[in-house]
């Protein structure tokens, strides 16, 4: 552990980094923001709070070489993902920042990366805790969704296509190239796919248009084969998926082989893309939505009865070679750099 | 790091250990709780949503020694008594938890300890992420007061009382106990002092009766030397403090000097009693408030025009040795078991 800078209070730790945002507070239904007991927030008339945490532990989550800038957004995007993810407009955030020492530096990049997406996207920080030890990031976002308009898990029927947003995989392949830069491999398309693994891009807009017109969502964060057969549980339905549908990147197809780049679009983690499953009869209004919002979106399969995923490349069965990122289970893909 | 029990995946961890409270959800405003990308809560009509998170990291806010039981218990304690110190009723609360390896023991003794305080206050686990690492956890607590009858730390007036709850300082020589294990001192007062630290009572009833009564509250988390400076900072006014008033525990005075149990009750740490202040004409209310919950509230001082914090004992002015915990500073008690 470097030595601390002993000037740095935990107070002015939270005061001096992360209050900068505060002109916008009256706007946002903050009540009382940073520096009491706890916020005070008022939620919009009508409407549920949503909230969701998602943690982000150094060497494990994002590689130690990681640029603070990038860590800060992460931390936020994986949880505005999950506002998406239920149809909700993100709000407010708490963070529980855990770090080695008070380094002004890194807590300056990481401080930058995590306000300019708060910005874009209208949340507040609200509150937080400071704490020494290993380097670790929680972040709860808090939001909210007019009652009754939030997109579930478990409301797929059968029948509905499945689609998801933009392209799968890249995420992977990003983290793989950011710790192996291999020198065969196309040098704009792999900065392209880091870049992606550094900067994901939650997709809230998407997610509120989604409102009243898909049945379910919930977003990939653990890779497609991870999360589908959670969507198909909830709703009790049977979910296949046409392997050759997946939408791939023009820097993954530039990358690695299609093989490759399939398995990275299936079982990859951190994609924080939207799966979305909708009634056929209401997916031309999404993929309107999409377009107006300047997405791809890509039926790759729909819901039937029954329990259980299945896959298939050009009709034939396909089975994928891993199951998805579990960060307890031996067999899963972790990031040990 | 031992090995993981591949069995125990993410989804089952927070499923098996932490779903057990799920009955009650229906009178909790949990529309929908663990198992989706988010959890979705309804407050009561007309109140405002109050958060805070704190977080604590294994030998550094609790010994590497402290059953599993006791740091559930203090997880969800630390996050409630910022709750009592809003005035705040607590309704639901996230659980950032990182931890070297899935301990299927370990996990059932720090969820007994979490829950059966949860279950004593009505509070809802509605979420979590669960991810390998230093064991760390995080936990945000969501709780609603009526608009504009929270206690802030800014509302104090000059003239105002300022009162503690309980006793001061047992959960630091607790603390110091617990790792030095004197022998030359009184076996039981040892005990006790060592569970109020393993053990810390929320002051949530309290906090609620104080609601109109008071005019300021804040908890007393890094020692009233570290947060009366807060309080009346946050009010604009001067504190002073008659330090021969402050509450010593039967088991404080058995276990030490007097002028050691005077210094932990001002600096010492995880006191999580409620710091008052209150219109002399309304302390009366505040009194009978605490006798009904058979809790003693004592008079320590009081806040006049000015700014800062000034102390005396018997009379003569008095200097802190130490002045409160602040995890980032060099000064600062800190753990290192």
């Amino acid at each position: 552990m470097s030595a601390p800078d002993s000037n740095l209070g935990e107070f002015d730790l939270i005061g001096r980094f992360f209050r900068r945002a505060a002109p916008l507070d009256a706007q946002q239904g903050v009540v009382l923001g940073i520096g009491d007991d706890a916020a005070l927030l008022r939620l919009p008339e009508g409407s549920d709070l949503v909230a969701a945490v998602d943690t982000l532990v150094a060497g494990r989550h994002f590689p130690l070489i990681t640029d603070a800038h990038s860590v800060g957004h992460r931390a936020l995007a994986v949880n505005l993902s999950d506002m998406a993810a239920m149809g909700a407009m993100p709000a407010w955030a708490t963070l529980a920042l855990t770090m080695p020492s008070a380094d002004a530096s890194w807590l300056q990049r990481f401080s930058d990366g995590l306000l300019e997406l708060a910005r874009e996207h209208g949340v507040i920080l609200v509150g937080g805790d400071t704490t020494r030890g290993p380097l670790t990031v929680s972040l709860q976002i808090l939001g909210s969704v007019p009652r009754g308009a939030e997109l579930r898990r478990s409301g797929a029927k059968a029948g509905d296509v499945l689609a998801v947003s933009g392209t799968l995989g890249d995420s992977g392949a990003g983290l793989e190239f950011a710790t192996s830069r291999p020198r065969a491999v196309d040098r704009a398309a792999v900065d392209a796919l880091i870049r992606r693994f550094d900067y994901p891009t939650p997709r809230v807009q998407l997610g509120l248009a989604a409102r009243y017109v898909a049945s379910a969502a919930m977003d990939i964060s653990d890779g497609l084969a991870g999360d589908l057969p959670k969507l198909a549980a909830a709703s009790g339905l049977h979910a296949h998926v046409q392997v050759e549908r997946l939408p791939l990147s023009a820097a993954m197809r530039a990358a690695v082989s299609e093989a490759q780049a399939r398995e990275w679009a299936l079982a990859a983690g951190d994609d924080y893309e939207l799966l979305l499953a909708a009634a056929p009869s209401m997916y031309p209004k999404l993929e309107a939505a999409a377009r107006r919002l300047n997405l791809t979106l890509s039926i790759i399969g729909e819901l039937s009865s029954g329990s259980g995923v299945s896959w298939s490349l050009h009709g034939a069965p396909y089975i994928p070679a891993t199951s998805g990122y579990d960060h307890f289970s031996q067999a899963s893909t972790q990031i040990t750099v």
